[in-house]
């Protein structure tokens, strides 16, 4: 691997990052082809059903693909799907190099194109910015070995960790910027999930507001174990986006009725030691076409996410202010651990000043488990 | 302001900050002298009783300071100290041009040494990285002002706002290159305080301890109200530093008598509303000698100190995990806001990565008064 080599692919992350919201059910990516360090072929999948991204490359590249280099984001394919293999079109281009940024996240095939490429006679180098590329593609990669949707928990906090005062009064915490980087996520997302607690105490839309003018509005998800949210709560107004209401199956048949018969889906649920069971929850609503949930709280809703190992990734908003007050509430309430090595270990991944504030994106520690 | 009198300014901050933590009582100051771009001298204020940074600078450029350009990060002096006044040297240099970070914040001379410049004709700008240049005297200009030392608050907590477990657990909640770094900090700061809750739970020395070695231990300053700190407590060994008690002047005599019969020094201080009265014990350790101090908690502490409007400046640590838990303590206890705009304003000064935690510096917002 060389500087060279990390340069050329960062383009080609940049060029199937460009497509994002755009490949359902299909991951970005992107591919540029090099040959005497000019970039003879760019290329991208645009969207699902039109041409990968190799093929676009070597479109472009022509007869110049001959003894190239070919930087691709992800393995080619080597199984016919709506478009040929793209390793055989690897292979009969001429390219004498292929540098991959990772492996097929699926393991049933995972390295099966590296190994026709190498069959070939190509030298393949893979894991040049790997992270980079398993971070891009994070939510589809999540889904194709889970079968669950991609959680991420987003909250915002006073610098000394405060969510709402003891009130629940949170308006509020973070400023413009922030707020409405918030809604640009909301935009991205198939599910947004709050607990009844924040439906009864805020009465919230969760509906998408940019500056720019109303975005997609993700699904609504509505944790009520025991069915307590009010019927004209402002997330059952249908007309703005579909909401889906997670309760126990112990919740009488009647009062399921009474929200069917509002149009909204209501999923009964069995419950753990901990409160609903939160994989059977999520393995559900992907079969509802959730693949990613934005959770947005509160504390006991963030905290059974956390306790039961489901969140994926954490976007968290940091104010200049100190709010203090030792009842006020904080992100993660739930299970109190009595030592400090009972945490939950995660990654920073980046710090952003957005606005005023600070944003923090951060992953469960790799091999954490949560 | 040119792009290049930041640049010579930056390097003049820089020489200033050289000298951190021997200057004292006097300011850090750097010079630099600037000719057809060249640079033709530089200075620094070294230690009290030595030249000034104009001085050295002069010193090195000889003739070539004749229509040269000085930057100098403090407002040349105007009066007779131990040394003459600069201001003088200055006018005689044959300077053209003084650029100027800040006014002398000594409001009595203020713009004094800067007027006697115009006044010999001299072109003089001032405001040039002004910031940086108050930050790096922060402590001098407000022990200057307000004749109170420095307080500077310093937690350390996971990223969902936990400095401990509802047990008082915390070890430990950074890592060690986090931990060494507060280390320095005590090194640089003359007092260390902590209140009672902390010295019977964790029973703390709180000396410096870096890895190479022991450093300079700062006064340990401890808030016990009442007096109920252990007469064995570890902070009161004072063959490995100083410990000043601050406790109210409610305590019986007898009781104070079996501290200082220790050796220590005992502040009994008034009582306001909000417990003791932080304004009184500042003024008190400051003519004690204490110029600044390292607040560590807890939260009880560190919420008197914010609500009676006492931090000037923050330096948190977050840490790559989550704790969760409605019962984990949390940097500020103290009083509970309904409203979160009643919550203290901040303003972020820096973000650093230090080994897998994030360090936040941050100043109280000006105008809010804290």
């Amino acid at each position: 691997m060389t500087n060279k080599d990390e340069k050329y692919m960062q383009l080609a992350l940049d060029l199937a990052a460009s497509a994002k919201g755009n490949t359902n059910p299909n991951p970005l990516v992107g591919a540029v082809i090099v040959k005497n360090d000019i970039i003879v072929g760019t290329g991208l999948h645009r969207k699902a059903g039109e041409p990968h991204a190799e093929v676009h490359a070597f479109r472009m590249a022509g007869e110049h693909a001959k003894n190239a280099t070919l930087y691709v984001t992800l393995e080619p394919c080597s199984h016919f799907g709506k478009t040929p293999p793209c390793a055989n079109l690897v292979k009969e281009s001429g390219v004498s190099r292929v540098v991959v940024a990772m492996q097929d996240p699926n393991p049933t095939v995972a390295g099966r194109g590296i190994q026709l490429l190498r069959d070939a006679g190509i030298a393949v180098e893979v894991g040049v910015l790997e992270q980079q590329a398993r971070r891009l593609n994070e939510r589809f990669i999540h889904n194709m070995l889970t079968k669950r949707p991609f959680v991420i928990s987003k909250f915002a906090m006073t610098v000394d960790g405060k969510i709402a005062t003891h009130t629940g009064h949170s308006k509020w915490v973070t400023g413009d910027a922030a707020r409405e980087d918030v809604h640009h996520i909301r935009q991205e997302v198939d599910g947004i999930l709050v607990g009844v607690g924040t439906v009864i105490a805020d009465n919230p839309s969760l509906t998408t507001r940019l500056s720019e003018g109303h975005g997609k509005n993700p699904t609504r998800i509505i944790m009520d174990s025991l069915l307590r949210s009010p019927l004209d709560a402002n997330v059952f107004n249908t007309e703005e986006a579909p909401t889906i209401l997670v309760c126990s199956n112990e919740v009488s048949q009647e009062k399921v009725d009474s929200f069917t018969d509002k149009g909204l889906t209501v999923l009964p649920i069995e419950k753990n030691e901990r409160g609903l069971n939160i994989d059977e929850m999520l393995a559900r609503l992907y079969e509802h076409g959730i693949t990613d949930i934005l959770l947005e709280g509160g504390s006991k809703v963030n905290a059974s996410f956390l306790q039961q190992g489901a969140i994926d990734k954490y976007v968290i908003y940091v104010a200049p202010k100190v709010l203090g007050g030792n009842l006020s509430l904080t992100p993660f309430a739930g299970d109190n651990p009595s030592f400090m090595n009972e945490a939950w270990d995660i990654e920073f991944a980046s710090f952003d000043k957005i606005g005023e504030d600070l944003r923090i994106i951060a992953y469960p520690k790799q091999g954490e488990g949560n």
